[in-house]
């Protein structure tokens, strides 16, 4: 029989990894001939665009390769797929595809909306009378996915903002002068990723001395005020900011933020948050004060990957295709976590309906009563995702990037 | 006898290397007592602050520590020493604090204006009859200093830029849809850091697919010509743009880019060449397009830094003590290249005032001719500058840095 596979939504450092371990995992059972990739998630399934993976993936050194090289090797999309009473002709587009390649098991690699694909392609299996066993396998840097402890891509990208913060620390703190830094971290929903800048306690840093996450209660007034009480007691305040963070509706700056200027082109000017800060910081404090945003850094930068992350990333695509194997469909695979010293997590299944469309909010007994940081109670939680280093494949001083083939440039 | 040192203008990954070299040397001759840091870069002088770097740096670890940490463990400062016809006063307090410490040796590491001060402390101290030397120790991320070859912190800043420009390549491609990614780095006078994105094309890469850099001639509508060009041959357009590309005066655009609309608060509102251009992509394509600006971590991603800088940086901070002892005042050390493959460099000497103040730009003879491109015979110039890695100490997941005491913070 033949295997299908696909990555959907945004980037990680991890993804490929998870793809590795479905590839590993087949070449390990011998039932399994072909592993097809779709390009572009779903939509090669629509389009029947695939392709054989044993002819991109060649080598050993081609799978370490792809293991640490960032983003989907198979293209990505943001496609939502309509209800089967909506388009019945995209699912039978797919089902046409899935029969053409005698493709038995589909394994596709997303967040909540790719896990919204998995309920319905599988329900319509059913539906139809096919066999075809439908399995999700989580990731998102945002680590919002219900149900499993964390989320494959978020550990290293947790482990590239905590090193970057670090950095940006130390950068901040040459000048005699008074000064703020606002670092705006990723997470529109969800305050996961600028929360983990907590672990920097566990090596000594003060800083982060503010963290503002979409989960505490926030408002302009009372941030200058926490500003104002910081720079009494450190020369260069530096604060962690989600980019998803809510005014407050009673706040004068709000409609200023949301509706936001014009640019010189007229369209209307999105500041992000850190920028809006930065200038609110200017504008009641007037002191040095500048915003950095670490943009699609955080999600791509590999050279940096947490080992923790990249190895359970592999571990939960080998699974996954040995839960597809056991017969099971319309499941997301997860992390459970056993314990956290030492660390130990076991991966386990549930209905994927379970975490589909649903978010995983920052709990709010880890967010201080002043709302504008992260207890130490949140520290043996993040802790463990960072570890270690993977042995990066450098060369002429660069890391080495698996290179998809011409044709699928 | 006692020697005293201190660190000046921007941070960089290689400052502290500088720094350790000097006192690694000093360590090993027997005629020093005291190293002194002056806090702040040379206001340290001026108020007579500063600390016996013994008491901070105690172990070989520390020194290993220090080397890998970024910014500047004494602080720094931005100041500028004006003449002795202006202000005399401010010289005899520099001269009261090296005679009340009996320091014989001064050294200054910084870009060109902190070669303005040696130039200028060093005449001052002829002029009064003092045996002090001043010698020069060269730094800087933008690579601008005339004579030398490179500057150390360039190569670690170098080398960050291409990994993550590489990283962002491949974060780029993965939606089926055409679009264009800006990627603004460093360099308002100079382009030596967009331009080392060349690089890349060892390793295979074939973006940046542009690349504009203040010594290109640049004009807004060429450069909408260019990316429709690029857009033809690639499905994802990597552009490079140094911060500093200047705007053709004849162009639409330039009023609207350096006047800047208003923000919420009134504010002109300074946009990047990266926002500024993502705007211009939007309104004249109208196509997917994003700006990244790399910002402060260009200069602090020590956890990515080249082994090649940091030890060139250790050397000439030994040798511009050894070049001090041997009785030379008013002097910067520098790297001249022997040979690029195998790499080599030497170190010597030159009069600090060949350097102050001037800036070394990108050659005209490296640029294409359609203005937005390096050639290929910039590469063997920019390679060896970014090899080797630092075995970089990490701790709970996250590399270590050398803490200041606390009463330095």
């Amino acid at each position: 029989m033949n295997i299908a596979v696909a990555q959907s939504g945004g980037p990680t450092c991890a993804i490929n990894a998870s793809l590795v371990g479905v590839f590993r995992q087949a070449l390990l059972t011998e039932e399994i001939d072909a592993v097809f990739g779709s390009i572009n998630g779903i939509e090669g399934m629509i389009g029947d665009e695939l392709i054989n993976l044993k002819t991109i993936i060649r080598t050993n050194r081609d799978m370490e390769l792809l293991r640490q090289t960032p983003s989907t090797v198979l293209g990505s999309c943001r496609y939502k797929l309509p209800s089967y009473e909506e388009e019945p002709e995209v699912y039978e587009k797919i089902h046409s595809t899935l029969k053409a390649h005698r493709i038995s098991i589909f394994l596709y690699i997303g967040g909540n909306d790719s896990m919204d694909t998995v309920v319905k392609l599988s329900a319509y299996m059913k539906h139809v009378g096919s066999d075809i066993k439908i399995v999700g396998i989580p990731k998102t840097i945002d680590n919002d996915l219900p149900i499993t402890d964390h989320t494959p891509g978020f550990g290293s990208a947790a482990k590239y903002v905590a090193a970057t913060t670090q950095e940006i620390i130390r950068d901040s703190s040459v000048y005699s002068i008074p000064s703020v830094t606002i670092i705006e971290i990723m997470g529109r929903h969800s305050g996961w990723l600028a929360a983990s800048t907590c672990v920097l306690r566990a090596n000594g840093e003060e800083a982060p001395h503010l963290i503002y996450l979409p989960e505490s209660d926030f408002s302009a007034e009372q941030f200058i005020e926490d500003i104002r009480k910081e720079m009494a007691k450190h020369k260069a305040v530096i604060v962690a900011v989600s980019e998803g963070v809510a005014l407050n509706a009673e706040n004068a700056g709000i409609e200023d933020f949301q509706s936001g200027a014009t640019d010189v082109f007229g369209h209307k000017y999105l500041s992000g948050i850190g920028k809006f800060l930065e200038n609110l910081v200017a504008k009641e404090i007037g002191c040095k004060v500048r915003s950095v945003e670490l943009n699609v850094m955080q999600r791509c930068s590999s050279h940096i990957c947490s080992k923790t992350d990249i190895d359970e990333a592999e571990r939960i695509g080998r699974q996954a295709l040995c839960t597809a194997l056991d017969g099971n469909t319309g499941i997301m695979m997860y992390f459970r976590r056993v314990s956290d010293v030492p660390y130990a997590v076991s991966i386990e299944m549930t209905e994927a309906s379970n975490t589909a469309n649903l978010e995983k909010r920052f709990p709010v007994e880890w967010i201080s009563q002043e709302q504008n940081q992260v207890t130490d109670a949140a520290i043996p939680y993040f802790l463990p995702l960072i570890q270690g280093e993977v042995d990066i494949f450098m060369n002429n001083g660069m890391p080495v990037h698996f290179q998809r083939p011409l044709q699928m440039r």
